[in-house]
């Protein structure tokens, strides 16, 4: 359970406190914090809270947006916070369109450039940049960076402990060149963070809430986190759902549905993957 | 104009005859029909009518669906359809998890027996099979095929006479490398169709009505249609929408509009890239 990380968007309605108190009585290792929660708190309350608890902090969420004003202040300000928090890595959602654009290609230039500018920023704070390719259905509104191949070739212009890449279940599943690019990205020391949920069908009519409770979606976890453990990957392993039916249950007993599911269809794929590295 | 098809399922409320007479009065020179109601017309008065109307069938949806029982028969009965029509490809949507099922890999391997299967068949039709990668939100319920990449693979295991793939827009405009892909299936000579139709954002809450008019969505119809001619595809280009906008509008409108576009947005880039080449 000590690799098991809680994002604090599974638990939405909990604060940065009951966040640390639950994961405590559980004896899960670390959290995935979001910006919002943290600034509400206290960003110096919520890094003490969290060191004092014992808890490692596997990411932050968010930058990136790089489609809209202000973005190169904002990215600026969450690295000084990922710095302050100790995080793992700091979360990039890269942003769609722009405004009344269907010029894909030039998003997509224009979020290269965007972390060639950043990146310097985030190395002298030892803050390591994670790419987080999302699924193709938030293509023009979310993220332009659609796949794990993408997101190496553009982590690769980088240094490895600058940026890598975040590898999320929901989004990748579907990929029939996950398991390859979960390898190479392993040889290239660039995976960043691995974060789980699983694909809910049918959709919802809000296609952001389509995810689910690993168990309660249509995601084979065996053939991923296997490919995961096998490149080496020895980090927490993020629980992120956003899902209706998740936030209005109540957030202990999500923490033991997803310990629970964590231990059945996660972990024993870590763990035998580990057995066979040995 | 003359290269402009129109997908039988874009004007839905039309059957056979209104449908080549709506091609007819509007210099429309290709038509992509759908079993459904060639059967309720008559495959062979289907079959006469395109013909004496001077229209080519630029493809008949659709094949497919292999995670169904009675899946080759079915089929069979499809490609002898597609062979009394004359249709350039049997459209082949190769059908998502079976029921019950997460082994996303498993019903890959199914896809890929399936169509070694069917192809002797075909080949003897001389019946062209046109694999379509759809959009990874359909991966669970309608197609394990995702990505172009995968289809020249699958395809690749067969002569490009026989297995082709089709091009669609609203499926793979979000590819990274989409346009490297069209130029590989060029040269393997395995652009079997060219469909196009624009992504709406936001989704519907039903996915399968994501489809557009095109200018309607957020695709960037330049590249992917100038890659589509530089890769040498000079054959129908196939307009297909699933959207109850569409659906609910006069068809003879919907005729007038789509030339339209495809005249603004569609036609101009694929003649560039002819001048381009000569």
């Amino acid at each position: 359970m000590d690799r098991l990380s809680v994002n604090q968007r599974t638990v939405r309605s909990w604060g940065v406190r009951e966040l640390a108190d639950g994961c405590a009585r559980h004896g899960i290792g670390a959290v995935g914090l979001w910006r919002e929660p943290v600034a509400e708190f206290g960003l110096a309350r919520a890094a003490k809270l969290t060191r004092d608890a014992g808890l490692r902090v596997s990411s932050l969420c968010r930058g990136g947006f790089f489609s809209r004003p202000g973005w190169l202040d904002d990215n600026r300000a969450a690295i000084d916070e990922a710095a302050a928090l100790g995080a793992a890595c700091l979360v990039l959602v890269v942003g769609g369109l722009p405004d009344n654009s269907k010029k894909l290609s030039a998003a997509r230039d224009h979020m290269r450039d965007a972390i060639a500018q950043l990146e310097p920023y985030a190395r002298d704070r030892a803050v390591r940049l994670a790419l987080e390719p999302m699924h193709p259905m938030y293509c023009a509104d979310r993220g332009v960076l659609s796949t794990l191949g993408q997101a190496l070739d553009v982590a690769g212009e980088h240094p490895p402990g600058a940026v890598g890449v975040m590898i999320d279940t929901f989004h990748l599943w579907w990929d029939p060149e996950v398991e390859t690019r979960i390898a190479t990205a392993g040889r290239a020391n660039r995976i960043a963070g691995f974060q789980v949920s699983d694909f809910l069908m049918p959709l919802p009519a809000d296609v952001l809430l389509g995810r689910a409770m690993m168990g309660d979606g249509v995601v084979d976890f065996g053939p991923m986190c296997r490919a995961v453990s096998a490149a080496g990957y020895a980090g927490d392993v993020e629980v992120e759902i956003f899902n209706a039916d998740v936030w209005a249950a109540d957030p202990a007993g999500v923490l033991a549905l997803l310990k629970d599911r964590y231990e059945t269809l996660i972990a024993n794929h870590l763990d035998q993957s580990f057995e066979m590295l040995r």
